[in-house]
């Protein structure tokens, strides 16, 4: 299975693997895919560099790649504290009587939240890119909006391409117009931040409205079908969040959370701004309940509700309160339904495609 | 292109095309798919033969197939005047008062409806399925629910395959208790009525439920790429229904309906409960903005919606108020950007098809 794109990468399957834990990372590499670490999770810039460290000395020489998250608009000056300030009262009270409705403990004062997003801060995704250019990544995704000039000049020079998400082909031609090489194109479908737009309408739609540059398809995509699905598509490759976080190299902590992803069915998703203030595909839980509620607090805008809401789901997923336990996940997550090894998910993928290339030219009359 | 269902029907070509309109079904037919008439417009049994006589002359011996409407749920001695008397006079009177802000004329004495849904009482679609059995139709469709067992006996004794649209595979699986042959995968991005989940992990998820049962994709479908995209996810075979609006062929009788349709955008689209009572996709419009404005009032539940705004909509096409102007149609509507002959839609869709069987090929490192 192999592109323009994936040749020039030096991989042998078209498969980017996008996940949040460094052992994901290196286990899609090695497996002959794209690992791409998330770096939304890190707060300081030497916790990243201790992951990326092992990250290297763990894909065997194969390439990866990674995923910060810049902010589309830029806002000089302004500290963490200055946006707290900006969260009303309510909306932290609101938030205090949910977690105490299903008595969710405070953390202990040395416990770190663990789920932070803090890297959404531009100053603190410049620490983070300062940190990475140290490092061989083969490849740098943005997950919000198209990274900065200075940023993209940065990566060209250190001979790394550049890739944005998009969820309309509009969006899709501002990255191609700021100088980004690939666009991943997330559907409705996927796990996390998406638009309303499904793979199988907005793939082809950026395909066309970028050309020449090429394409992943993002959203949907869990096994071979998919996989030749998207590439028919017209994409040079598949992006996957979802499925790694059921491998066995997966770092949840929390055995209630796969269980439930385990056990979720495609219709057990959301699209809520519950998580971040901008609408992101996620489980179903009570807690996204609550703030779909029309009787209850809108979502604030992002980033405000991200600081809003970190210590709450931290408490959450420390003391694995069922009820509100939840993870971005796309729709992808019903056929999520056992715990395997990342190399077998991507021997899945391969197998799975091969045996539908097979299928497609018998359905095309065509004997290979 | 050529499945094991599509040689069963005689088909040169996996395509079903779904119409509200005659000459086009007539004309997908003759390109070598399979044309399916919709029958909810047809108030009158004896209407439906007329058109069915003129089509089963224009076929040219082709096979063609029915869409009827048969609600879920029966309601026995439920004449349509009960049913009206079940709607509130403050929805009557919001109707009113939308239709009077944007100056719509009322229809002339004599001028009829155009746009009707007593097809959907289920004694409307038995008296329409005793006039189609004396016509040699190959396939016979039910756009809600699974068909009473009775009429799928009938379709049987009469070599007809009976097919069902499903938005999940719960729902699905119960079409396959119920004895139907078919199931259409109905996706997020589909024109009318639609689940959540996205044609790229419902059809997969489908195919799997009702095993061995054949399935066609439906839902983002306009190009060769998502031909080939819909059976690479395991189907037998796509539905189509938006991409024939803006054929030659099509009978909207409103330049100003074809005109907001050719410049839609993928985006212009919005799953609603206006038209029908059940979430429907169609274009978006001050129309169903007015409905989903949480400041008016609720749409109804089926049937009494679509019985409520029936006269509205009529006297909106009547009179092509631009604002209101709309119809059912998917996300594909972004690729409809201008008119074209049926024969010259299907000729894009087997020739895209085949460059993309050829381009996948490159990538799975298969020479054909």
């Amino acid at each position: 299975m192999r592109t323009e794109l994936s040749t020039r990468l030096g991989l042998d399957h078209a498969i980017f693997g996008f996940t949040p834990f460094p052992a994901v990372a290196a286990a899609i590499s090695r497996a002959g895919g794209l690992g791409v670490l998330g770096a939304v999770r890190y707060g300081a810039a030497d916790e990243l560099a201790c992951d990326l460290d092992w990250l290297d000395a763990h894909t065997d020489g194969r390439p990866y790649g990674l995923d910060v998250v810049m902010p589309a608009k830029k806002v000089d000056g302004v500290s963490v504290t200055d946006i707290e300030a900006m969260i009303p009262e309510g909306h932290r009270a609101f938030v205090q009587e949910t977690l105490a409705k299903h008595g969710v403990p405070e953390l202990a004062p040395d416990d770190r939240a663990d789920w932070r997003i803090t890297g959404w801060m531009e100053q603190v995704a410049r620490s983070q890119l300062d940190v990475a250019f140290d490092y061989p990544i083969k490849l740098l995704a943005n997950a919000l909006g198209s990274p900065p000039a200075d940023v993209i000049r940065r990566a060209h020079d250190h001979g790394i391409l550049v890739a944005a998400l998009a969820g309309s082909a509009r969006h899709a031609k501002h990255h191609q117009d700021a100088g980004i090489d690939i666009v991943v194109a997330q559907g409705y479908e996927a796990g996390g931040h998406t638009g309303e737009i499904t793979t199988m309408v907005l793939t082809p739609e950026i395909v066309a409205a970028v050309d020449p540059l090429p394409v992943l398809a993002a959203g949907g995509i869990g096994s071979g079908e998919q996989v030749a699905a998207g590439l028919a598509l017209g994409a040079q490759g598949v992006w996957l969040g979802s499925v790694w976080l059921t491998t066995t190299e997966a770092e949840l902590h929390s055995s209630a959370l796969t269980r439930k992803l385990l056990t979720a069915g495609s219709g057990d998703t959301v699209r809520s701004r519950a998580l971040t203030g901008k609408p992101a595909r996620q489980l179903r839980t009570e807690w996204t309940d609550a703030w779909d509620d029309p009787s209850g607090p809108d979502p604030l805008p992002m980033p405000l509700q991200g600081l809003l809401v970190a210590d709450a789901v931290s408490r959450i997923q420390k003391y694995e309160v069922e009820p509100l336990l939840g993870t971005p996940v796309g729709q992808i997550v019903g056929r999520m339904t056992e715990e395997r090894s990342v190399q077998a998910v991507v021997d899945d993928l391969t197998r799975g495609f091969e045996r539908t290339i097979a299928r497609i030219n018998r359905i095309a009359g065509r004997s290979v």
